[in-house]
């Protein structure tokens, strides 16, 4: 069975990696939620790193907020694909944040997404297992399907609501 | 044997990702490299996303600067996971290719790199493939050791620089 | 009779289109408003832009947020004028959505307007209809007249103001 | 015959209008390529914006850079459609053109393009047109046509290339 | 007696202005505040810039936002100082409204405070006028010692505030 | 005979202050141009701002770029207005300079012409001198004929170029 | 025993500093905290820097936002390491703090932590005040055992919290 | 003997370290230069900075470019004061190593310079070590009084050279 873990380098962040483990948890993925900070408490993210391939994980999920090294706190302890999720901040909309994350020197990606993308941190890491799971790939295609007959939906629903304005 | 197809917008943004397809050669991954833009030939962008994945891609790499819709206009097609490449432009250094990539709306992830990173974008793709096949992991550890190798031989060979100064 | 489309990625956008779609109301222009999501339903996107002309479309209108690739999609599938119209976001207050709409590579440009410039979508709409219909362009001046108006009426009633203060 | 008019806040800056005029001319559109400055020219500027219709002009494309207030000085006297086209600068490669165009207040549109982007200026204009002159609609379609070809070329010129490296 | 024109683009900027009036008011300086647009009541400000030194005006400040060409547009018909007073948008906290304002081309100045900075748009003004008018000057040492003493007082009170801490 | 004083942080800050100078000579104003920074020579800077009224000068221009606090610390010591101009860096062109001037709190206003606007600076402090002294209004009303007259002649040459393309 | 002095430029600033207090008081250390601004109190600041190393100040906390030059005005009267704390504010989350604080010419360097960054600004003072206190620096390794335990209590907790959803 | 040590993370940062490095030779502080990387050589930068106390290391600068994250490894795993000093990049003049470094979180401070500011770096390292040292706060005066005299030749040669203008 696929297992994702998703690290947040704060509690408080937990709002925003929510969606992820919540895509997971619907795809049947196993989750392992950690609360890990890259600065307080450095030696649990690199023993994490470290044995994250080993105790079964497949992709790691990071979420963090301002000068945001978790992601590559990770990454510079493991060859697993590792996903960056920007914390929105005050500081122009989080662009701290994602600026900490995506631009990462060469030899250690970071595979970043949008800032407070959570549900996308979700997917992707459900991408990157499907190249391996032909059941998660296969539950992707339905979940897209789903996307388009909820956007078709809301278009429908639009016209009925212009003919009374 | 694995495959990553590399596309992107415009002939002039080679360079860019060449980095991309020379890593993954060095690690014996098939590559197609392809030239196609989200917008002067969409229905080429279409049917190329559409029948990746039965032509055997496992990755798909998009790099495209300014409004950069590459990205987006693959993963509209395919649920296989998609790295963004943004490439630097005059504006702000490419912040326009970044956030174009970057900021997917719920739903349809890109796996973005930082501004320029072609190095980053073909390890990113060898870390996904890792995850599936051991054996391009295996060489990913290689790969690091030989990077922290590097660092150590440039700090010494900056020991005996800083001696002569 | 003209006629004026317009899209939005979502269907939350639809308080940012509204102004769009009154303004042309208004100059008695016909008006379809559609909620087409150029990731989530590409292929309705594809069939919009490429039957619109011969639906008798004149003029598109595109609204979306974050990575805002809709206008730039329609625009790749037909010769239409299209209007992009950037929906704010907390990036920034938008210059995520407001560059990846008005940085369009060579040979696809894409009208754009301000950030939540619902209004001016559809005046500028109207503005290019006035260049073929003359009642239209009649009615663009009457507009412009009353717009004047008003600023010197709030110029009046300041003056009053501030008698009192 | 359609004719659009070209205006430049300096004359150093036609190197970037110069590809909206050989655009406009290669589709047989007249044009009349001015130099008005809002601020140094200001009555020229509006003697111009108020006879452009009178004049047969049907479509104005304003470029300026730095505090570029061109575009809104000319909207503000006509009902046309104004383009606004960005000049580059040195503060954040043109941001400040951009937004001093983009965003204007509602009620006076100006239809901008992205930076340095003389081109789309051009090719705007003539989608613009196209919506009244159906000669000048049929012939974006075949330069669209031609844009692809271009990119299929490029595409494979690049797969001969990639077998020599 | 000494006279400083306050135009607004809109009337809802008022509350930005205001504190610039009231600065002048306690001055003694008679204030004529105005709502002109540079685009919607082009030829009122135009009139009122040409006027404005016939008519005992001696230093002009114009308050706008977003594409903020009101300073430009009135410093295009005089000699006279134009103060420019940006007034904050959601965009990036108003650096729309700055750069169009600040960045204006060689050869017509606007002298820019920051943005929403009512009070100091009425200060500066006072600083114009007291190279000309002695008593100016001299209530404008006052007012800054008034200020040292605000601040100084400040202190005080906090050093009390913290004993109680 | 009026005097304007012209102050840069850093002796390299000279070419971009010269056009002040030149513009001022030009009027026939006398200047004091100095090298005083704000951190490095603050009595200097304080000395200066404490006795420029005495010593007859009625006008500062500031330059400084970075973290540039020569304006405010000026304006911090005197109630003559205090122009300021930024100097361009690396920093997104100057933003950081910019921002350091224009930004200044209640109270102590900089009025602060665009990055790099030498010469901007210089007519502001005539425009200034020209509230009190009705020969250098008079030339600014000269100097603002031969601008249009330089427009005019750019756009007629321009239209000798275009015959000849 | 060690002396920290924090300097706000304005009284509305203490609840950004106040952090700073409380971190310096937990360790014993005394502190002065004061409003003094730099640009209304100028004199105060002269002399409060100039006397604060024979005042028994070591290290020197500097808040201040927009155009925050306090931290300058302290750093060039005395050779104390000064600690900018840059206050946020609309103008990208105080962007425009941080850079005025940050960016300081060579040869004057202010030590910047981020925006509202109070606590951190104590925390550095003591780290700075632990390389000549033994029994701070002890203090500090006691406190950064205890965040690592409340990271690790946070995780615990989640742990059991993710039990329940 | 007071010790710094100066770490960058690739050895191509030599040259903008290199001034902070020089500043602490002129002072007599044993200095130790490293090239480590927070990415490539994660192990190495953990025992660095664990042991840099006892190995009577009592100022750590760190400098990294992009997403910059050698400053907040470090300071994780020590109570040293950690000086961040960011290189400048194609993003924005390196407003991405900016933010990375200076928006810690909570409790990890990291006393960041200027952009590409080596020379800052150093002279804050030594401010820092001046608080311990009192022969090296009495250098820092009198390199403060050098660079006085400095700005005030450079007063003096500008007047020479004005006079030939």
């Amino acid at each position: 069975m696929a297992k994702v873990a998703i690290l947040m380098g704060s509690k408080s962040d937990f709002p925003v990696v929510r969606p992820a483990a919540e895509a997971l948890k619907k795809f049947g993925v196993e989750t392992e939620v950690r609360v890990i900070s890259a600065h307080r408490t450095p030696d649990e993210a690199h023993a994490f790193a470290e044995n994250a391939e080993k105790n079964g994980v497949e992709v790691i999920v990071c979420a963090a907020g301002k000068a945001a090294h978790l992601g590559g706190v990770i990454a510079a302890y493991t060859t697993l694909p590792v996903i960056g999720l920007p914390v929105k901040t005050d500081m122009m909309g989080g662009l701290d944040s994602l600026l900490s994350i995506v631009q990462m020197p060469s030899g250690i990606p970071v595979a970043t997404v949008g800032v407070n993308g959570g549900e996308n941190a979700g997917l992707l890491a459900l991408e990157i297992l499907g190249v391996k799971y032909p059941d998660i790939a296969r539950k992707l295609k339905e979940f897209k399907a789903s996307m388009a007959n909820k956007i078709n939906a809301d278009d429908k629903a639009l016209q009925e609501e212009l003919k009374n304005l």
